[in-house]
């Protein structure tokens, strides 16, 4: 039981954006994964991987891990994956599992991982441009300068009060899965005195309906949408 | 006018961290120039440059920022470096600046592509690998899961209040610079009642003394530490 699982970040959607192991581990595993929510699911990862790398003549399939609310149908769908994955780094083959930006940052890689070497086998991670770090790139902007602080708060029910500890603590703030808050965020950073020309809007780079601007209440924004707040911004 | 500065991530360290853009651009730019403190310093992201892409025949220039305290050395010091670096650019060649890991992250970059903007040049950044995202991948670690927050707090002077709200605050947390700073990390993880064990050092990565390990106290760290406490572990 020589094969190894790799896990490969495949950035954020520019293909450019690989990186030269990413590449390596992608041209040399015969077999290529994809996780997905539902089984027939489009993935992009995998289209990156296709951009960048041919993928002609490798086995490519399709793991499907369930987020239903269920406990068990999450469970049983979890161990048929990890029976097909085993099954393939059994039969000697390496397997490189793509993953969306990096594989660290909200990817639920790293529970297949820890599953995997769990039942003997060997792992290794490749990491990649996290999607707030191109963000940053594309709209010219340093993520942290000096001695500055930084945070990622991601948007969701509860995610108000981090964000406005954030505004009073933290030099620079990433809010992520922004889609549905833009007022939140509006509102946070006038009771927290940040003006609100310190914020840039990152929204759907690289795909219909992208924008890189300023924080503006009354518009439409993408479903991907990051705001990137410089609190002591010194550029 | 229409030739290009180029800022380019090169990662942090490890070759295949660089990402396509990133050869891409060293491989095109007929000029590589390289930033330093002093002159005749050694370049880390120069040799991280030559180890992917041979850089033969190519022009290679040295740029002095000065970090000396007086401000009138350190603006004397950077006009003549951009005067160096405007020349180039207005004999019509294309330019790669190299800088570690993210372009984003605590690089003096920046400040040097905004004072070519407003020069009228024109410039472009390619970002890279952070070292806390590379750190994290080799130690096997998610850096977030879920709707987990994450910051980064870099150790200086004041940094000890801010890293005890971080830990009461963050889900996830990297500490930067951790290098002299390891017994006050210690200390306020106890004040906090984190336990040490979700600390994991990542220290001098690919050099002399590389350690990823657990946070002990008896134990000399190298200068390049960083320490990724994960708050609420899930794996």
């Amino acid at each position: 039981m020589k094969s190894m699982l790799y896990g490969v970040s495949v950035g954020p959607g520019d293909p450019g954006m690989l990186t030269l192991s990413a590449v390596e581990a992608i041209r040399d595993c015969e077999t290529i994964c994809y996780p997905v929510k539902k089984a027939g699911e489009k993935s992009t990862a995998l289209e990156i991987a296709r951009s960048a790398v041919s993928l002609e003549g490798k086995e490519i399939v399709e793991l499907v891990f369930s987020m239903d609310p269920e406990d068990s149908v999450r469970r049983a769908s979890e161990k048929v994956a990890l029976d097909k994955l085993c099954g393939i780094l059994d039969s000697g083959k390496d397997v490189a599992m793509v993953v969306l930006g990096d594989i660290g940052v909200y990817s639920t890689y790293m529970y297949i991982d820890q599953a995997v070497r769990d039942r003997g086998y060997r792992t290794k991670v490749i990491a990649g441009i996290p999607s707030f770090v191109y963000g940053a790139s594309k709209a010219g902007l340093p993520l942290m300068l000096g001695n500055e602080s930084f945070c990622v708060i991601p948007m969701a029910k509860d995610s108000a009060d981090r964000l406005d500890e954030a505004l009073k603590d933290m030099d620079n703030i990433v809010v992520m899965k922004a889609f549905k808050s833009i007022d939140t965020i509006i509102s946070l950073m006038k009771a927290n005195d940040v003006p609100l020309e310190r914020a840039t809007v990152i929204s759907n780079l690289g795909m219909d309906g992208e924008y890189i601007g300023p924080l503006v209440a009354d518009r439409e924004y993408g479903y991907f949408t990051t705001v990137i707040i410089k609190r002591c911004s010194r550029i």
